[in-house]
């Protein structure tokens, strides 16, 4: 099959199908806008004796670690979010650290695939941008066609174990009377980071200029627009870097896993 | 202190007061009615080598396991759901099991203490009920003084390493004109159980007669009154238990741990 399917070709497929095209390599590109409706979900990989540590991680910290679900050690196969699939090859792009440290970005996890790994997938904002959409408030990054930006805050995580660091936050900038709607929308959907962490003001987290996100690309704050911080799914990947395991793999940014699960699944 | 402290007395007490009446052996009863607004906990504890598949057990089966806290290998203090406490020492009273057996029922864990131990708080229905009670949904057991009715169901839980088994479900018989009330009053703490699992068809779930529950009291169903089921935070202790685990410890039935936070945190 040629590589030029278009994304608006997959806006509505289903999820089992556009997982087949990625597994057979015909898509290689971010998940952005495909099969609306479904969940998609960050993944962390990490070997067992450090899933412990990372799964308390992600009990205490739900906001910046909504965990759909966790894989048994060694097992391919998302058996909740995803029967069937195969986690190893049904995500376009993969990110390999070792000890800390970028080391690959691979289209596949075959040739490093261990008995002892675990995978976490984590809920994502595309699920809380849709119903932000739907509620009719707009989300800027998508309207300029950015990343959304994200910014490493002063708030600790609660930490577990081997795992702390601050949480990370991302910004979506919002007229003030489209805050409640906002906020309504996006905390019907917990296990997609829900409601914001807080609203207008940048400083109190340790934010000193909006304009420099620390992931992500700035977006346009209009006149009289609140900044309004989400917790942010990069925290957990952040965080299990700060310890530097020997081994850790994720998701490459916006190429994420495409679940099963409908995004009102999560309500 | 006399012994005589009555309920009513600590209807409205904060906890840290009922922790350390418990604490110092001045109440060693049951602890429904005490502390109102407060969320009362379950309590597993099990060692470190079991934690881990214990944890993805509760992940993978939120309702019947709604997780408020994981504690620290050793650690005797829950700092997220109750700063100060003791687990070895606040509950009124325990259970020791050793390899699935009941070994005997203690008020206090601290001759016993190790130091891989990992205590998992789960919440409780008494969160939901108080908003039953709220909505003017009437609680059947409560009117009866009585413990509620728990049936074994035929619905496995999802598993987890070495846990797995039945879901254990309680039931509440509702006039079917309150059944909307009762599923959104209790579906707003999905920590505490959240929405019933099923509605008015016990023989579904695999259970043959009402009156002849596996736990707890029989109780009345008047005409017309619909059976509604809700997950129960007797699974996860039955699932733990048929594991025969070396060591575990629980609350003695009824005898809960009062944490400092509040029924509204949970929503």
């Amino acid at each position: 099959m040629p590589d030029e399917i278009s994304r608006g070709a997959l806006a509505h497929a289903h999820p089992k199908k556009v997982r087949a095209l990625i597994r057979r390599g015909n898509w290689r590109h971010p998940t952005a806008g495909l099969c609306h409706g479904y969940v998609q979900a960050n993944l962390v990989i990490l070997p067992r004796n450090l899933a412990y540590d990372f799964l308390v991680f992600t009990q205490r910290n739900p906001k910046p670690c909504p965990l759909l679900e966790v894989t048994e050690p060694g097992s391919t196969e998302p058996v909740q979010t995803a029967p069937g699939a195969d986690i190893r090859r049904d995500l376009p792009q993969y990110r390999i650290y070792r000890h800390g440290q970028l080391e690959a970005e691979v289209t596949d996890l075959v040739g490093i695939w261990q008995d002892d790994l675990v995978s976490f997938l984590l809920g994502c904002s595309f699920t809380f941008e849709a119903a932000m959409l739907q509620a009719g408030v707009p989300v800027r990054h998508i309207e300029e066609g950015k990343n959304v930006p994200m910014y490493i805050t002063n708030v600790p995580c609660r930490a577990a174990g081997i795992f702390h660091g601050p949480l990370v936050v991302s910004m979506r900038p919002i007229p003030p009377a489209l805050i409640p709607q906002a906020i309504q929308a996006t905390a019907r959907f917990p296990s997609a980071h829900g409601g914001p962490v807080q609203v207008g003001d940048p400083l109190s987290l340790g934010i000193r200029d909006l304009a420099r996100p620390d992931f992500g690309d700035p977006v346009t704050i209009r006149a009289a627009e609140v900044p309004v911080f989400w917790a942010c799914g990069v925290t957990p990947q952040a965080v299990a870097m700060q310890a530097k395991p020997p081994l850790m793999i994720t998701h490459s940014p916006g190429h994420m896993f495409v679940t099963d699960l409908r995004n009102e699944d999560l309500v």
